[in-house]
Formats: structure tokens, C-alpha cells, sequence
């Protein structure tokens, strides 16, 4: 990271082994930023040995085995450990969700649905049928592999919807809204690529069921009026996602179309900030009882 | 405009007079590209002087003034001329469109809206209510006129939604589908900014109404499969702006989500040529019964 | 400042005016950030009040009256600050820089050129003919002003030259260097724009005068081996202009052309940060005996 | 190449093979688009069979195998052939070049140096050293194979200097220009990597050798005024990239400074056509005595 020289003296790159870490008695806490199944692999042992684990990938995000393994292909690792994690998504995260080994941290799509939604659905003012969101995504979201798919002339200059229909993190986005209080929520979810290197915005429709868009500002306000991280703007303005890049902020506003009876919800994040990097560090702050902003400089 | 440096010998450029042109005996037809309001100035004396009008504006692309006024906040300047024009996007334009004395070309948004949904409308296969539209649009979208919103740092790196929850060319949208034959259609038209120069993709939720997308695709060639600028991709294809930028073709796909029962259909096109200037020359083409093709080289 | 939204609780925006800040008690120092002409009519009330200035624009960077007026085509607003104003590029500025009551904070361009040369021509290791500079900078060098020739469209996907031959940051680079203790200094440089936001890389070729490139590194060590925000990358590493934005940091390397025996020199930095704002706030924490990188977060 | 979906309708790609391509009796001319190495394997039968061979790669470019040795780190495979091959910039390409079996069509930093410099150089009116050119290249001239260092993210919004001090085109500048006919030429070169797709622009100094403005116009008038793809702008504009793309064209301007007495010359093109594909299609056009413009629309 030629960008940081200079402000890492000290720091220590070590080979990393799950059974050597468990075996320190000088962590607390350790931020797993590694690919799902790796995962797993890291925080059963970690866990075990009674650190935290503040997990980026997706082992823990999704609470049922059976529907990992339809979105990742593949077998759950380590669904002990499974059953000792809970989803934190700070500012929806449920009742004693401190009390788990493991936190999943959420990624940028979700964030960026979820934030917005969680707390419409839990009051009941909009329905649970007909959501359809599209989300637009800096190539950063793509990770670091080189591909062919990702070089500069490929992305530049252009745009393009991809992972339709059945986007994996559609998963923990409907297994969250679910657990809002109304049942089952299905959920149409189009991603697409931006010619952009970070941020994210997604847009978000959703019947209204007759609520006025002053109930909906009326319960947001009341979740998120208080929290640092949720910025609320007001109907005629729309989020930006370069107002959020380098801050751990998510902005969201909403507009009703009353000639569809929709509301219309749009939201803007870093996706590398409150879209996951940020986020984890969030969670470690009010894990342990610091201020949420401690090392999340800009509000 | 400099690219065309050498391009251009001989052609002269004149200040331009409604009157002047009209009386004029060496023109067969005239393009305007002027703004709204001004177009139908020049469209009057030029169509009642017997010479075919090709236009870009809004002028012409609403038939009930009313309407028109309702979203371009202003009263039609020539209801004459109004009755006389005809709304032309060239693969669906209504049978006898040549007899008109003013084709209304239609621009980006429209465009990438009813050239996928028009043969579903008209084919019943798909419901006309809780249609999504989520536009993305480079930014020569925006026009000419330099304003502090599209310099280059605020654009370049960020994303955003903007004309929520009625933009103009929904008007025309609806007007059209509505005359597909099934009687009133309401769309949510979601549009956004993209940071790059050109091009635009559109992705339409639609609910399927028990329709295959099998059936989807047989509609499409079967009303598309001749036409040069229509390109039908693969299922599992997503259209890219790239591919379609210097181009006057359209590219559509679509994918049926099983989980949602809905259509989720992608287009793809560049704004200034299928969305615009393109379509124009297509038009004048298609009227003079010359090859559709002619002065567009790539198909 | 919307990406600001939330840290700026507390701050209190106001009308400005020279006679009011020079009349306030509570003000030890006062940064001006208004165009060059404007600066010069608030320095002096300010400065004379005893508050120290620090200021951004041109109007105290030439320390000679008909040299600015060459450069800038007014005559200087008041000479006699300007008298008391010292050029102060942080890692270069004279002994007793401290005392003046102004000290004017040097731009982007010249802050790329003379951290490299200036400690190279003290120790008269190159020539001071045939210096040839050449800059590319980002957009937000070109201020905030909506215009044509900065709309998005207009600067993206392209590159080209501008300013040549005679740009106005020539007088204060040659003025600095001609300090550097051998005499008038005639330098080419050719600024050109970038597609980007922000950052700015300059190369520059310069006649070796038999010196090896050890000589060059050991004197850029000697100079600047303690210096927070001058980082000496290895020759055969050109500096990158992304990894130094948000940053105060300038990055400096160089390589021997035995061909020709050039030294090709080449730097990178942030034209907002080292390139303007955050080199004033360093040139506070210096004035003020603070620890340099003060609200500086990255070295 | 998705974009030409539709313009191929009857080409066919084959594998290919060089003794089969040479057996073959319906084929006059053959272009090669293979990287240096690979490209004499294929020149030699072909040349061989009385077949035309323009060859974009480097390995015909370099009349002396030894200088071709050095840059290019391998021997030449096949020196026979190069004998019979001649350079074709097709300004300044030398009187008889259509008799000879190989034309080496040469790329982006040479045809925007070359260009400008060899009518000067041929007329004496600048001198041969001291030249310094600067170039800033889009990123497809990097070509097509995925690679970390050219992934969206490590490119976009950054620009940085490479291939200093000893790039491999060097050796091809300084051979056409020692053959402009003052005897050896040695030129600083120093390409950078600009954040766009497509485009190039060089900067180059040169002492004027007591020249003015004026006879340089006149010279490069004289030698380029009828040509159609070199632009020569005015000594008050600097060509921009983007007014290139998609076209054959180069632009050229130049300026004197008074100050330092050297002319400050920029050109500009299109790295993708005037710098490779376009240019080797205009020698075809050339050598068949076609229309130069044959197949490449703009001028």
C-alpha cells in the first residue's frame, strides 16, 4: 500500500496459521479479511479459543447451511461455529447481538439495501411483495484479481448489469428482511457495474401501502436520528456517491410517486467503507464499549 | 467541432430563419435540433411549406397538448401542426407513419424503454402494471450548456439519481405503450447519471403474468429478427453501453427470475446515435426508401 | 461540503471582511483561499494587526513588484506587505522564514518542480540551462469556476497541453531556484491537463554536468532523509500520482539517462493537499512549534 | 469484437499458418498483428512467395539487427527479410519504399514524434540535440493481456512516467531522424500512462537553433500542406486527443519561447489508428495507388 508509507512503521506482516493466532494470549480480537470457506477455516479455531472474530466474508452471514450452500456451491464449513455467529449490521443488528464469538459484517449491497428498508418493514408501512432494487457498483467491489473482465479499457467508458437473476447476496438480504417481523420477503435485486473506482448507490422501489412519505421520514428519523453513520436527506435531494467516499457514512433519502403509489428509496455508500472495511471497524468500537467513531475519522 | 476538421469542405453554415428555409425550393427535408418550444417555431412554416420535418425535441412526441403542458410546463406553441406529426421510433412506429408531415424522433430514455417493451405490451405477455425501469446515462445526456453540476470533478467518480419520481419523457413512454393496446400503462422510470461521455443502459422489471421466457424471445424475433439495429442477444448475455457507442443499434436481453415471477430485460444503446441523431437519419432512410443503413456504417 | 456533512458541527460560516478579522482578539492566524488581486486587500489590514497570514494565492509569491505585474497584469495591491511576506515551501524556505508576518503557501506546480531541484542546484551538481518540465495535473487544478472547457464531456478521454510558453507559476519556480545560490535560472516548463480529479506528476529532464546519480540521492538524503513529507522512492520506482492523494507527501525519484546524460527526475503529489491546502496547514504546525504533521493524518 | 456484431457477415476467422498463407494465390497483401518474434516467422514465407507483408510489429522497424538485439533483448529471426523491408511512415517515408517486400508500419510514440521532427531536422532549422520529447499515453497502448498493473483500479485517476530512461522505441526515432540527414540524433523520451482509453499527445522540446516560428510553419506547410492526415493548428492552439479519436489525423502545432529560445512543438493522435491500424491501411492505400483515404472515413 504505497499510499500508507510512512504511517505503518511498527506494523508487523506475519504468515498467517488459524491454530497460532488461537494460540496467543495477546489478541482480543481479530478482523478476518480473507475469501468465503477460508473463512471458516480461521474463525473455529480463533473462536474457540475465546477471541473475537469480526468476519468480512460471507461463512457467517447467512444462518441456514442449506441456503449457503444453494448461494456458495459448496458445503458450510464449520456450522458450529456457525450457530455462535450473528449478523451485525450495527444500526439493525438484533438485541444482544455482543454476546456472539463470531460477527458477520455485512458487504455493500446489502448495506446499502438493508439500511434503508429493515426499518419500513418492521413498522409494517410498506409490503413485502414488489421490491425491486437496483444497485450501481465501483469496480473496487470486483476485488483484486487481475481479469481480463476488469482491466481499465474494458470497464472504462461503460456500464452493464451483470449476476441477474440470483445475486448471492440476495441470501442474507432476504434471510435480514425476514427477520424485520412480516415473514418471507422476496426480493428483485439487479446489480450493475460503474466506471468508477469506489461508492455505491442503489435505488429502490417499493409499494407503499397507503403510508404517506412523512411516515416513512417519521420512522426512519426515530431508527437513525440519533446514529452518526445513517444520514437521512431530505426528499428532493438525492444521494451522491462521492459525498460518502473515505467516510463510513451511508446517505438515504425517498421520494413517493404518486402516480405509481411507490415509494422510491435511494441510498449511497463507499463500498469499501460502510460497505465492509468501515463497518467491521464500527462494530469493533461498540463491541467494546468505545465511541462509535473512534479511527472512522469523517461523519 | 474539430474531429471533423477536413471532414467538412463545403458545407456552409447559415443563420437560421422558419421563414427563409420554408421558402426555400431546394429542400426536401429539413432536421431540426433545437430546444423544446423553439422546435415547433420552426416546424409550423417549414411543414406547412410542404417539406418534411425531422425533429428532436419534445414538440412533437406528445399528441394531447394538455399533456405536453402538464410536464413541460408550458402551452404548445402549434396545435396546427401538432395534429400533423407523428411519433417515429422506426421499429414500432404505427402503420402509414410516412404520410406525416413531422416525425417526431424519439431520444435516449424512450428508446431504451420501448423497444423492448413494446412487443411484449402488444403480445399481452406481460402484465402493465408494476413495471421498473432503471436507466443509467452518460453524461452527453445532459446537453451542451455548461453548468457547475457536469464539470468534470463533479461528475467524474460518482453516481447518482436524479428526475425522481416524474421525468419528462415519461409522457411519451407511457403514451406509447399505452397505445400497444392494452390500455393504460403506469411505469416507475427510475433515471441516473453515469460518470462516462456516452452511451445507456436500461434494466425493466416486469412481472410475467405466467409467460415463459421463451415465449418473451419468440416475440422479440419475431418482430425484431429483420431489423438491423435490434440485436436480440443470448439469455445469459447483459448488453454493455461500450459495444453499442458509434453505433445506431440497440442490444436487449432478458432473463426470467423464477424466484420473483419477474422479467428482468437490459438494454443497451448510444445515446447520441440510436438515442437520437442515429434514429434521425434511420427515419430519413426508412421515408426516402433508401437502405435503413445508409450514412449509419456500423450495424 | 457535503462529504464533510456531520464533522463540521459548531462551525460558524460568516461574511468576510479584512477590517473586521484585523479588529478580532480571539484570531492568532488567518488563512486566505481567494483569488490572487483579492488576497493582497485583506493581507494588509490583517497583517498589520499583528495576526500572522498565511496565505494561498499568488499576490505574495514574487517578491518583485514588476515581475508579478508581467506575470499577473495588474500592478501589486500592496507593496508594502509584500515587503514583509515570505515564500515559504516548507522543506526549502530560507532561514528566518518565521518572521515574516506573511508567508505565501506555494501552488501544485511549483511545489512538484522546486523540492526536487532546488536542494540539486544549491549543491551545484546540475545546470542551470536546459531544464525542461513537464507537468500533467488533474482537473480540480483548474478551480471551481463552472465553464465550457472544464465540463465533463469536454476534459474526459483526452489529454493535452496548455499555458505554453509562458505560464504564470514560471516567475515564483524561477525566483525560488535563482535563490538556490547560482544565479538566474531559466527553466522550460509545459503544464498539461490530465483526466482525473486530483493529483499531478511532473518529469523533468535535466543535464547531469558529469554528476552520478549516487551524487543526486546522497544530497536528496541529506535534504530530506528527516522530512515527513518527502519521500525518496528508489530509481528505478516513478512515482504514481494516486498513491499520494489525501496525503501531504511529495514523492521524488530519478534516474541517469547515460545515453544522454540527463538526469530524467520525476515527482508526485497532491495538488490539493502538498499542492496547496494541506502544505498550509504544515506551515502552520511549523509557526506554531507543533509537531509538523498535525492534522495531517498520512504521511 | 461485440460492437462490429453485424458489419463481419462473411469473414472467417482460420487458424493460421505462414506456409499455408504463402501457398495460397488469392491473396496480394498481408497484414501481420503479431508481436515482434512471431511476426518474421510469418513475414519470411510470405515475403518469400511474392506477397506483400505490412507488419505492425517492431521486428521490421530497426534496419540494423544489432541495434534491434539491444532493445529488444534476442536476436532477429530472420535478417534476410529485414533486408528487403523498409520503415513506411507515409509522410516522410523515403522515395522508392513501394518497391520493398516488407512494409513496417510504425506505432503511436514514434508517428507523433517523427511527424513533427523529421521536415525540421531535414531542413536544419533546429538542432540535434538537446531534444526532449514528452509523451502521454491512453492505456490500450499497453494492449490486451490482463495484468494487475493494468486493472481499472490501478489505472483510473492516476498518471505516472515508465519505461525511462531507455523506452524501445527510442531506437526507431533516432534511426529516422538520423536519416533526415544531419547525422546522429539523441533524444530524451519519456512516455507516461494517462487515465483514458485511447489517444496520445507528445511534448517536445527543441532548441530552435535561431529559427522562428515562421519558418518553421513554412516548412512543415510545405511538406505537409497537401497531405490529409496531418493537421497543422495554429501556433495559439494545442491539439487535444479527444479531436483525433477514430480518425487517421495528427495534429500538430508548435510555439516559441522567447524566454528559454526552444520551440515547443505538440502533436496529437490516435494510438489506435494514426499510431497503427489506420496508418497501415493508408499504406495499403498508397502502395495499390487507391485513394489515401480509402477506408478511413474522417479525415
Amino acid at each position: 500500500m504505497p499510499q500508507l508509507r510512512g504511517s505503518l512503521d511498527g506494523l508487523v506482516f506475519e504468515k498467517s496459521d488459524p491454530e497460532a493466532i488461537a494460540a496467543r494470549d495477546d489478541i482480543e480480537c481479530v478482523f478476518l479479511a480473507v475469501p468465503h470457506g477460508v473463512a471458516a477455516e480461521y474463525a473455529g479455531p480463533i473462536a474457540r479459543s475465546g477471541k473475537q472474530v469480526i468476519d468480512c466474508s460471507a461463512d457467517f452471514r447467512i444462518s441456514d447451511p442449506a441456503v449457503y450452500e444453494e448461494y456458495y456451491g459448496q458445503q458450510h464449513p464449520d456450522t458450529d461455529v456457525l450457530s455462535q455467529a450473528v449478523y451485525v449490521l450495527p444500526e439493525i443488528a438484533k438485541d444482544g447481538w455482543m454476546d456472539a464469538s463470531v460477527f458477520a459484517c455485512p458487504g455493500c449491497y446489502p448495506t446499502s439495501i438493508l439500511v434503508p428498508l429493515f426499518p419500513l418493514i418492521s413498522a409494517k408501512i410498506i409490503g413485502t411483495s414488489g421490491i425491486v432494487a437496483n444497485s450501481f457498483s465501483g469496480v473496487s467491489g470486483a476485488g483484486k484479481q487481475p481479469s481480463a473482465a476488469f482491466a481499465y479499457c474494458e470497464v472504462n467508458e461503460s456500464a452493464r448489469a451483470y449476476g441477474i437473476p440470483k445475486h448471492r447476496h440476495l441470501s442474507e438480504i432476504e434471510e435480514q428482511l425476514g427477520q424485520a417481523g412480516q415473514g418471507e420477503v422476496v426480493l428483485q435485486f439487479n446489480p450493475h457495474l460503474a466506471p468508477m473506482n469506489r461508492g455505491i448507490i442503489t435505488t429502490i422501489t417499493v409499494p407503499s401501502s397507503g403510508a404517506s412519505i412523512e411516515d416513512l421520514y417519521y420512522i426512519w428519523e426515530n431508527w437513525y436520528g440519533k446514529r452518526p453513520y445513517v444520514h437521512i436527506l431530505p426528499m428532493d435531494t438525492r444521494p451522491e456517491s462521492k459525498y460518502t467516499i473515505d467516510t463510513n457514512r451511508i446517505d438515504i433519502s425517498a421520494v413517493k410517486d404518486e402516480r405509481t403509489g411507490n415509494f422510491v428509496i435511494t441510498s449511497a455508500e463507499d463500498n469499501l467503507m460502510k460497505g465492509l472495511a468501515g463497518q467491521a471497524i464500527q462494530i469493533m468500537n461498540l463491541w467494546q464499549g468505545w465511541d462509535e467513531t473512534e479511527g472512522l475519522t469523517h461523519a
